[in-house]
């Protein structure tokens, strides 16, 4: 089958680092345009917009955005009644109520929409969502603690109204969690810690319940040096079920059963392929609506100012 | 058709105001019971709790949850599981992913779950949504300025997290215009403004767009001394529309069509009933999900505390 002729839009940090390998290693997909305002790369069709691309690339099928979640419902929008298939970078939009008019109009265009969330292609995911499925789970705890000025060096719309803070990686966890467990849950409470010079909290505690007796607690930190934590730990009757380093290892009762390399955003694009193939959509809002549902009920806490540089 | 077994859980301000007399002039509910911790009506089967009024009167078919949204997620599954049909207050939870699985909850028990928006069954909001169904709209800005002093006397959960502060009218705003617009909008930006020495914003602007250029503004004020405002007016092709008195009025083009006295509750229990009925649920979180977001993309301003006592 002739791979598909795919844009990306937003040439940033995470299209270098991800989407370019990604697409380079992928055989379902062919890189044919970058949109970007200021950057390029040299071989490929390059503009300065998503307007223009349309317009002088009609061969693209396909669209990755990579863009912040501010704005991008328009390029989205755009890209969809133009026919192309979305492929939306984690979190799907800065709102929870722009995805749905979205999705209306992929069906209307007949085309495939997939808010992705990188970290539930983590090769520990689906086996611990198989071993959750048929173990009895007593407790739930989630630490992600990681130094953010290693992991967003001078990224400011991160501390934007919308730019999520701390629930930028933190919904790394929330994907994880909501794809392993085999019940919903709900925020009970939380607590919200904004720098005092800031516009999105830098650290966070949430707990959740299943309505059912189960409590998971969540303890989000952008502020931790030394080594950094991304683990899941579940009590369950057949012992502790161990998702570590974000998602690439697990363990059973002190048994490691999966230790992989990354293979996040090789998921992504073999399951959007298959999306586009299926002529299907693929849209999860649960982790973004946990993360409102944080700011909407959550106590907030004025903390010491946050700089960038130390 | 014998009236249904109603129940009222929290005996509260909304309780009495509303429910009791439109339940009293219901011809589909006869109030059979009370739960509510320190409250109890003469000649009703009052009880301390949830639980053993559902022990004790299981002649109870349908509860109306009056109780703060805090906390009201574990009432309504109880109600639920023991097979009762459940109408919430507004707002139906206090976390947007609550509900879902109480939407599950009353298919497994096969009965009937509604989550009320009260200002939606005000005289004007039918007639103004057939008004707008053909028109073209170019504007509309809503105000809702009231003073918290005078509509929520001593009413500490309102200032607490999750309480949703001047939300807590302003959903009654958004539940409107989500009704009486034929188009989905989704929130564009958020000013919120906490006082000092409270959890929940006394203040709030709004900005939606429907992603076609339509732009909507909202403009919450819980400080409105004098004249009380609630209301939404509309630029289009047929004149100014104009839903004035919180829903109880409508204009076009300086034309009174519709002014009527208060019908809200009378309408909750008519499609209440009429659910039951047909064995169906209504559930929608759209004015919820905007508030959701208007918290997660929301710019905080602190502005002076807040004392209940002038």
């Amino acid at each position: 089958m002739k791979p598909v002729q795919l844009a990306i839009v937003g040439l940033g940090k995470i299209a270098r680092d991800q989407h370019l390998p990604a697409i380079a290693a992928s055989a379902g997909f062919e890189l044919a345009a970058i949109a970007s305002r200021n950057a390029s790369l040299p071989g490929i069709a390059s503009f300065n917009s998503l307007d223009d691309m349309l317009e002088q690339a009609p061969d693209v099928q396909a669209v990755a955005l990579c863009t912040p979640p501010q704005g991008r419902h328009l390029l989205a929008a755009q890209a969809l009644r133009a026919g192309k298939h979305v492929l939306l970078e984690k979190p799907p939009g800065a709102t929870v109520a722009e995805i749905a008019p979205l999705q209306a109009l992929a069906i209307e265009n007949g085309v495939s929409l997939f808010t992705t969330w990188h970290s539930r292609h983590a090769a520990a995911v689906e086996p611990a969502r198989q071993v959750l499925a048929r173990a009895k789970i007593s407790s739930a705890h989630v630490a992600w603690k990681e130094d953010v000025r290693q992991w967003h060096p001078g990224q400011q719309w991160i501390w934007e109204p919308g730019g999520l803070g701390v629930f930028d990686p933190g919904i790394n966890a929330l994907s994880i969690l909501t794809r392993i467990l085999p019940q919903a849950l709900f925020l009970d409470q939380a607590v919200l810690q904004f720098p005092s010079n800031r516009d999105t909290p830098i650290a966070a505690t949430m707990r959740f319940q299943d309505g059912n007796g189960l409590a998971v607690t969540v303890d989000l930190d952008w502020r931790q040096l030394g080594p950094q934590i991304w683990h899941i730990v579940l009590e369950t009757d057949l012992g502790e079920v161990r998702v570590d380093e974000g998602g690439k290892i697990l363990q059973v009762a002190g048994q490691t059963q999966v230790a992989d390399v990354d293979a996040e955003y090789a998921g992504i694009y073999a399951h959007f392929a298959e999306l586009i193939r299926r002529g299907e959509s693929d849209v999860d809002l649960t982790p973004l609506v946990h993360v409102a549902d944080a700011f909407l009920i959550g106590r907030r806490e004025t903390v010491e100012p946050f700089e960038d540089a130390v």
